[in-house]
């Protein structure tokens, strides 16, 4: 299994760089990883900012090089893991940037008609892994769980991707981190394909 | 009234560019708005992306000197307009970036125990008008309204903003784009405080 994490944090000396020493430290004991590979938006100066106008075709993206890096991570990868924390409700505009950016038309989806379309990254798996500073309850009660539909059935499913798995962790800023990152760390350690 | 419009496309010769005039023309002709102030987010290249580390601390934010204009501009509005694109069932990250830049704690609200903030932008009015390529009802049935959901309460409510009017159009592609767009410069027309 080829393993595809997509880190999109400012700081890597933050709790969630310590989700993702855990998902790394789980991930190289797991002898079902074969490769692993890191995409950290931050520190790439990833530009999230898609642009199209009468000259540059929003039709032609699947072929801007600045993002042939990104689609072939895409294409190698057998599960992404996507690994942020939780602002106004959602990832990051440097997340959300990213699928702009890298899930185009021709690449990530393709239409079939007027309005319908075709995933065409089927077979592959997500996990999503966010942190939040309010209680993690607060999303399903409050919010119709606003963050994991979006992500589930506007982004993954719109690509082919049906299996995708969340870890929701509220109350970031309380005690009993510990235990959260320890749990990542065996689930990683664990995963099967 | 003093209105600001947040323009988020990165092409005004678009449908959004064309629901961008009308807003004005319509504006224009009424006499209960006395100020109008157009902020195009990709026209002055915002940075959406929001950095803290060890030494930019997030709390710090709401005195960042980049950002003050937006402040400013947000603290002068009486009624906010927001236009943009739907994306991956959400607003660009450029606009989704603006809020994680400007929205900052101390300036757009401020933490009054563990997990209960108070919104200071209370008394303020916001309109989103949002164009899509699918139906426009796709969004209530399918994504569980998460777009209308997450601005209105993960966003707004949380600064203090209780009145938030929505204008959703869908297949943008089709025919009848004619009528919308004059739907929305009567709209600000005849709009009152």
């Amino acid at each position: 299994m080829n393993l595809l994490i997509v880190f999109s944090h400012p700081n890597q000396k933050s709790l969630n760089g310590a989700f993702l020493k855990s998902v790394l430290n789980g991930s190289m004991e797991n002898s079902s990883i074969k490769n692993i590979q890191l995409l950290d938006l931050y520190e790439e100066n990833f530009n999230p900012i898609l642009f199209f106008d009468e000259k540059v075709k929003r039709r032609h993206m699947y072929k801007n090089p600045a993002f042939s890096k990104h689609r072939d991570q895409l294409l190698w990868a057998d599960k992404i893991v996507f690994l942020y924390p939780i602002w106004w409700g959602r990832p990051p505009a440097m997340l959300l940037g990213y699928f702009d950016q890298v899930l185009s038309a021709h690449f990530a989806y393709k239409e079939t008609g007027k309005y319908t379309t075709k995933g065409l990254l089927k077979g592959k798996s997500v996990i999503c892994i966010s942190t939040m500073k309010g209680p993690g309850l607060y999303p399903f009660f409050f919010l119709h769980n606003g963050h994991k539909v979006l992500m589930k059935k506007a982004v993954f499913r719109f690509v082919g991707i049906k299996k995708v798995k969340f870890f929701e962790f509220g109350s970031m800023e309380g005690t009993g981190q510990a235990k959260k990152i320890d749990k990542i760390y065996r689930y990683f350690r664990g995963m099967c394909a």
